[in-house]
């Protein structure tokens, strides 16, 4: 909680998002949050209260391949294999893949320059199996070329105002898309594949759902470019389910990253 | 359960093994086997009871890509698209692949000429994330090339009474090992194939547990030659844990196998 603690850890954290009600605690959630879940590793780690800032908020059911969370150490880490004492106290679908000391600007929310996120979907006729937890499952025509041009409309910097979920409205809605590409990763396996400089509430559910509905009904990427500057919510298909998606990497400035050495 | 009927059905059956206990129903067990599973959804599908016959019985947290099953259907399962009804009435964890009639000779235990195990090991330093319910997590030094000296004792027709499971022991304990071998997968993943003409219990993780116990011995491979020759269970080591363990593939007489054109 201190602000004047001189020990701010950067976290680099994967998780399974199934059995989680998403990184933020829920007032009357069944599911246990992964914020609350690290923290109380943490308090066990040091012994007293430790709060963590992520670098958003994945919501119920999202996984994370580097989710990037900071928080203020109540003491010297230096001496602590945090890595390893976090494993052993984490569940297993929560695993911290490392620990560094950064300096005190850093703040893994507003520090975040950008961000990667994938979202998979398989469309094996018979269903996924080992990947059912990690996939949407779209047992449909899937035709790849129609979404690589509908997500060349994406790029850019855009109002993704139409793309925000509803009743979570922010003044500002527009954000810089670095890339935005469709991966046939295997026969029946794609990604979507987004950078930016920063994602609307399930933003990028909302942009796979509605590039899925137009490939479906054959629109033109025209018509993508006309519900980006419509600038309405109601105008979008419905948002893909959470389990297809995965943060997979935040970006910050280097002078805020890896200064120290790893602890 | 009436041998009477002439439409005995083939299916093929993947799952994800963690959340049963097993392919047998158990008196006292919490969480359901697949094969009351499949039986129920079956009963579903035909409006009778239906009893289902596996390649063999996996254990609690095993998986399998490819198990075999047969039932024989109450009525003619011509018209009915078995995979797409199973899927509807199965759970996300079990996904039939593929479903054929077959002569009323076909027995999925006792007409199998072969089986393909696969055994997964991670040795990823901090741990696996996605793959934590699919895995045996061994993050310690690992000898690749001891490894496949010791796969190849394993292979041929040897006594396998070192390798049953203890309170389990069959008549016969010979089996033939048609290959045995080692594969990196990728960096920190690797698989142990084996494929043989049977099994006895838990056979697949004995000779994992013993060979990943060699390993970190630095015993040579006169050494597991010595073992399979005393035939004594009580001297090799752990049974690796059933997470890691796939049943990929069964093997059945050409004769039986796709004789009539799929259902």
């Amino acid at each position: 909680m201190t602000n004047s603690s001189p020990y701010r850890v950067k976290l680099v954290l994967s998780y399974d998002g199934t059995d989680f009600c998403g990184w933020q605690k829920q007032i009357h959630g069944v599911k246990p949050s992964i914020q609350e879940t690290l923290e109380a590793a943490l308090a066990r780690v040091f012994k007293e209260p430790v709060r963590c800032v992520a670098s958003g908020r994945t919501d119920a059911g999202v996984h994370a391949k580097a989710q990037v969370v900071h928080f203020d150490a109540p003491r010297n880490p230096e001496n602590i294999n945090l890595v390893k004492a976090l494993r052993a106290m984490l569940p297993n679908s929560m695993v911290v893949q490392s620990s560094e000391l950064v300096p005190h600007e850093f703040h893994a929310l507003f520090s975040a320059k950008a961000k990667t996120y994938r979202y998979v979907i398989s469309t094996k006729p018979t269903g996924p199996t080992f990947l059912a937890r990690f996939c949407h499952w779209y047992p449909h025509r899937f035709d790849l070329v129609h979404l690589q041009e509908l997500a060349q409309v994406i790029e850019g910097t855009h109002d993704f105002k139409s793309f925000q979920s509803v009743g979570t409205e922010v003044p500002n809605t527009i954000r810089k898309i670095y890339r935005a590409r469709w991966i046939e990763k295997r026969p029946h396996l794609y990604y979507f594949e987004v950078t930016g400089n920063g994602f609307l509430k399930q933003m990028v559910r909302n942009l796979v759902g509605t590039q899925l509905y137009y490939m479906q009904k054959k629109r033109p990427a025209e018509d993508l470019q006309k519900l980006l500057l419509a600038r309405d919510r109601t105008q979008a298909a419905y948002a893909a389910p959470p389990q297809g998606l995965f943060l997979v990497k935040v970006y910050y400035p280097r002078a805020l990253d890896n200064r120290y050495r790893g602890i």
